[in-house]
C-alpha cells in the first residue's frame, strides 16, 4: 500500500468537507477523488467517515496554525499580520471562484452537534488560533482577557467573512472587516 | 390541499439547512418532515429543492431582519442592541444544544458557489442584515463608510461565533466577541 493513499484520503475528504461539509460527503466520493483503492480506506481509517473527517480537520489545523504563526512572525505588529491574512483570504477565494473555504466551519455547522470525535476535533483547531492570536496580542502588552477577546473576534471574523464572502461571492465584506479590525488592534 | 403545507415545508427545509446544509438535505426528508404529501411538494417548489431552499432562505432572512430592527427599537443604542442580540444566541444554542443555527450560513458555505439563485437569496440576507446596523450607525451619527465597516463586522462576528460555539460545544466564543464589540461600538 503506497505510503501517500493515507495522504491522498486525507486531501480528499479535507476538499470534500470544504465544499460541501461533512453530512453529504459519501465514503465513496473521498476514494473516488483520492484515486484510492476502497480497501485502503478501511486499511487507514477503520473508523469510517468520521475518523477520516477528524483526520483531515486536525492536518487543516496544523497547516493554519502554521500559516498564521508565519504571518506574525513575517509582520512588525498583530494588527500588520492580520491585514496581511486577509488580504490573503480575499486573494483565494477569488482564484478559487468563490469554492473554497474553512472544512472546521463546514462540519462546526452540519455535524459537531451529533459527533463527538468532530467537536473534538473543531473545538481544537478553533481554540489554537484564538490561542495564537492572543499570545501574540499579550506580547504586545495587552492584558491576558482582552488579548483573548480580541483574538476571538479575529477568528469570528475570519469564518464569518468566509460565510459572506461566499454567500454574497465577493470580497468586500473580507476587505470592509479588515480595516475595521486594523483600527480595533491597532498597537496601544 | 390545506394552506399550511406550503409554510410547513418551508420550515422543513429551513430546519434541515441549519442542521445538515444543502448539499445533504434530501426532499424525501423534507417531505416526510413537513408530513406532507410527496404531490404538494411539486405543487408548491415546481423547481424543486432549489426553490424550496430560496424560499426557506428568504423567510429566514425576513424573521432575522424583523428581530434585528426590534432589538435596535428596544435598545438606546446599537452597541445595547448588538449585546442583546449576542445574549438571545447565548441562550437558543444552550437551549437547543447547539443543533441550531442559521440556513444562511450553511447554504453560503456548501452551495452558493454552484447555484446562483441559492447565492442571490444568501447575498440579499447577508446585504439587508449589514444594511440594518449600518443605517442605525449612521443614525447614531457615524460616517457611511465607519458605519458600513462596523455593520460588516457585527454581521461577520454573528456568523462566526455561531461557527465557533457549535465547533467547540461553548457560549464563550459569543460573549467574548460581544464584549469587544461593545466597546467598538460605543457611541463616539
Amino acid at each position: 500500500m503506497p505510503s501517500d493513499t493515507r495522504d491522498r484520503l486525507i486531501r480528499s475528504t479535507s476538499r470534500l468537507l470544504r465544499r460541501q461539509g461533512y453530512a453529504a460527503t459519501g465514503l465513496n466520493q473521498v476514494v473516488a477523488e483520492a484515486d484510492a483503492p476502497k480497501g485502503s480506506m478501511y486499511f487507514h481509517f477503520p473508523g469510517g467517515k468520521e475518523e477520516l473527517a477528524a483526520a483531515a480537520l486536525a492536518q487543516f489545523q496544523g497547516r493554519a496554525t502554521n500559516r498564521m504563526r508565519r504571518y506574525l512572525a513575517e509582520h512588525g505588529s498583530v494588527r500588520d499580520a492580520v491585514v496581511a491574512m486577509f488580504d490573503a483570504y480575499v486573494e483565494h477565494l477569488e482564484r478559487t471562484r468563490y469554492t473554497e473555504g474553512c472544512p472546521v466551519a463546514t462540519v462546526a455547522l452540519d455535524a459537531a452537534a451529533n459527533h463527538d470525535l468532530l467537536a473534538e476535533a473543531t473545538g481544537r483547531a478553533l481554540q489554537e488560533w484564538v490561542d495564537v492570536f492572543a499570545t501574540a496580542l499579550e506580547a504586545e502588552g495587552r492584558a491576558p482577557d482582552e488579548a483573548h477577546g480580541l483574538a476571538t473576534l479575529v477568528i469570528a471574523a475570519v469564518e464569518g467573512t468566509v460565510v459572506m464572502a461566499k454567500g454574497e461571492r465577493s470580497t468586500e465584506p473580507i476587505a470592509a472587516a479588515r480595516d475595521v479590525l486594523a483600527r480595533v488592534l491597532a498597537p496601544a
